[in-house]
């Protein structure tokens, strides 16, 4: 049996018989014990319960019974999202034992599905930006970004499959793109946050990461099921892709306006994905962005702060000590916003959610931008999500995928942006890209 | 200012200013400091948020803001119940220190209506039959009753003046009536159970405890509130009270047919109640019960008891140490019931749903039993539920009145029982009641 990486690999082993649910956890156990003590990656792992569930799955699968694609598939939580019986810490002291009585939604459809729940991982303190323990497993001096910083460097090494994250900032595509792993952050609202701690309610994403654009929507496609009861989902994100050939256009646009500037290495690279995409019969447009987008970076910030600032304000006053200085410096900022600018910018987003949508009616349907300004930078932050945050804003969904390496073997990724609750064009389109990008997987320094 | 122990006085002296929610919770602090080592009621108390939240409130009636009733009252919270930022232990060990992050609906109720969250009562592990630490403080030989046995306990000594408690066989209307203070347990569905552990869904309620019937009312107010959002509610149960000598009889239906046998002192205790209540010029009824309503208690217990092995089964097998020998015995007998017979019973449940509520539409509207076999047992266990299960099981309104002493010096209680969603009457009729036992209080014998 060759090492797995994919969840697309793995499910047909399975389905064929050829590798166990059991054998499969086996692999990804083995390579926590390899890197953990340097990665850094799981803040609680159920060792003993996931053998239980895997053995379990196996024993349905020699019964006949296969629940499809992420039957026996080994995922991390992150540690906002409540999961049966194991602590949500969410990075903090206090809640260090804070056991949940029940999955959140997310988690409880991911288990449905039969996905193997091996435990949770680091995320920075309530999803902020103090840099976490976590290390970037292609550089143990870098960040692996944040605040999912567990779920992607779980990913990037193979400890899991696919992994659950969020975002209210950037929180998904950066750790995603600095780890050199997939991700998707879906419409705002498209995945439940019942059961997840919240940062911004308005901002707040579930999305999931794994080491492929067909993984990501066969992770989504439980998540995205319309009623908990029945389960029903007009889509079906898989069979759509794999119809790609005659229903989606090899078309991206670009944004020059975009208010953001990556740095020389990426702004190259960036240029030379475009060349190769051209050669592979990919067409780029250019499109202008209203001028008002300018201001979305930072509004998305002030949200994001006075809704914070909302949710722990009282029990920052209560436990100051459970909030380390970034975290502390979000939710002051979020106390001092005065209420009128506040209002303002809440019109300010709903009528950029608004033209953003009307900027999609005469073009091409997906844009691109560079994923991240850079390659990870140091561990001493998490790195900047202003080309993360103007989507976390508007609620668009995007798709990340690594696309390149960096002079100093650091991996870089791009960015697709789709329409408000069309992922399935955009994981369509994406997984072209990814077939013609042909990312050259490399072995982990470690 | 008199030592005050019933929400109604606690509430015109607040109202008129003599005293603040300071003071009143000062007073409740020092019988904590005075009993709470014999008694041991509290699982955790938050003195120091009890007295901001106090602070705050003394502060808003200076500014000539009253909310009600409630504004300053200190109450007690029974630990299977979600308070933020206090852990919710449910009496298991393994969540000692599982903080919640948010109120539970009804705690979110009574804060909005001015009560003071003091903290969190002991309840007997997972809310099932397993004697609790708590004593009863007319006799520390005896037990408090269960599962709301710090509720109770507290209530008594005057450590808060209200309490929310919980039953799904007997556990609000025991403990109240062996601690000699005032119960209500609302129509099943009534409050919401949104944020409390379940034990049994098809049987939990959320329920008051106080040292009056208008306490009771002033309790329920806020938590039998429609809509989480406005508040609505189309009853006011305290201005009904009001009015009750116009509007309610006094006419109670004893039910010989009862499948529960009181012990011999509380039979003469309850036929003198019936002598004097006579006296007072109420009319007594007697009402036949329909036969199946004999299965009614162990119907109860079946359900109670596959219901809470479908929620603690799966936890039970990997956490054995956190189950002691009743709940344990409790979630076996839930796990061996075959399910054909469990078909009958809520087969059954349903029926006897539909028939309790004809039985009252020839007769009168109040149903009256003892509240218990007789006065609290040891503290090896935590009593009979059989008086109150079939109430639980029926969903129908329950309250509970102290009405005599035992020859031992313990509280002996009588309880009525009213048509679903009608606590209006209930509570009326109840108060009514309570003024012509003229229940003799007594100094605490600690």
């Amino acid at each position: 049996m060759p090492e797995l990486r994919t969840i697309t690999e793995a499910a047909e082993f399975i389905r064929t018989g050829e590798l166990t649910p059991t054998a499969l956890l086996e692999q990804c156990l083995s390579r926590i014990d390899r890197y953990e003590d340097r990665v850094r990656a799981w803040v609680y792992i159920d060792r003993e319960g996931a053998r239980e569930q895997a053995s379990r799955l196996t024993t349905e699968l020699k019964a006949g019974q296969n629940r499809g694609p992420l039957h026996g598939i080994p995922v991390g939580i992150k540690d906002i999202i409540d999961v049966f019986d194991m602590p949500t810490a969410c990075g903090s002291k206090r809640w260090a034992n804070s056991y949940a009585r029940r999955d959140a939604t997310c988690v409880e459809r991911l288990r449905s599905a039969g996905a193997v729940i091996m435990g949770k991982t680091v995320t920075t303190v309530f999803a902020s930006f103090d840099p976490p323990p976590t290390r970037n497993p292609w550089n143990l001096d870098r960040t692996p970004g944040g605040s999912s910083s567990g779920s992607a460097a779980a990913v990037a090494c193979g400890m899991c499959l696919g992994a659950l994250a969020s975002q209210t900032g950037g929180s998904i595509t950066r750790p995603a793109s600095y780890c050199g792993v997939y991700s998707l952050k879906p419409t705002h609202g498209r995945v439940s946050v019942d059961g997840v701690l919240p940062l911004a309610p308005s901002l707040d994403h579930v999305g999931v990461m794994a080491n492929s654009v067909r993984d990501l929507a066969i992770l989504l496609q439980p998540l995205a099921a319309l009623d908990n009861d029945n389960g029903s989902n007009p889509y079906h994100y898989l069979s759509e892709m794999n119809q790609s050939g005659s229903m989606r256009f090899r078309q991206l646009s670009a944004l020059p306006d975009f208010p953001a500037t990556a740095s020389p290495e990426m702004t190259a690279a960036f240029a030379a994905l475009r060349d190769k995409t051209r050669a592979a019969e990919w067409a780029w447009n250019e499109l202008p962005l209203p001028p008002s987008f300018a201001d979305a970076p930072r509004f998305q910030h002030t949200i994001m702060a006075v809704e914070a600032a909302t949710y722990h304000g009282a029990r920052m006053a209560r436990h100051p000590d459970d909030y380390p200085p970034k975290v502390r410096s979000l939710i002051e900022h979020g106390l001092a916003t005065p209420a009128p600018h506040f209002v303002n910018v809440i019109k300010h987003h709903k009528a950029m959610r608004d033209e953003i949508e009307r900027a999609f009616v005469d073009t091409w349907r997906i844009f691109a931008t560079p994923a991240t300004a850079g390659p990870a930078p140091s561990a001493e932050t998490t790195g900047d999500p202003v080309f993360n945050s103007p989507w976390s804003y508007t609620g668009l969904p995007t798709v990340s995928l690594p696309f390149a390496w960096s002079a100093d073997g650091m991996p870089l990724a791009v960015q697709l942006i789709g329409e408000r609750y069309c992922e399935d064009d955009l994981l369509a389109v994406a997984n072209m890209l990814e077939a013609d990008i042909a990312f050259e997987r490399r072995p982990l320094p470690l």
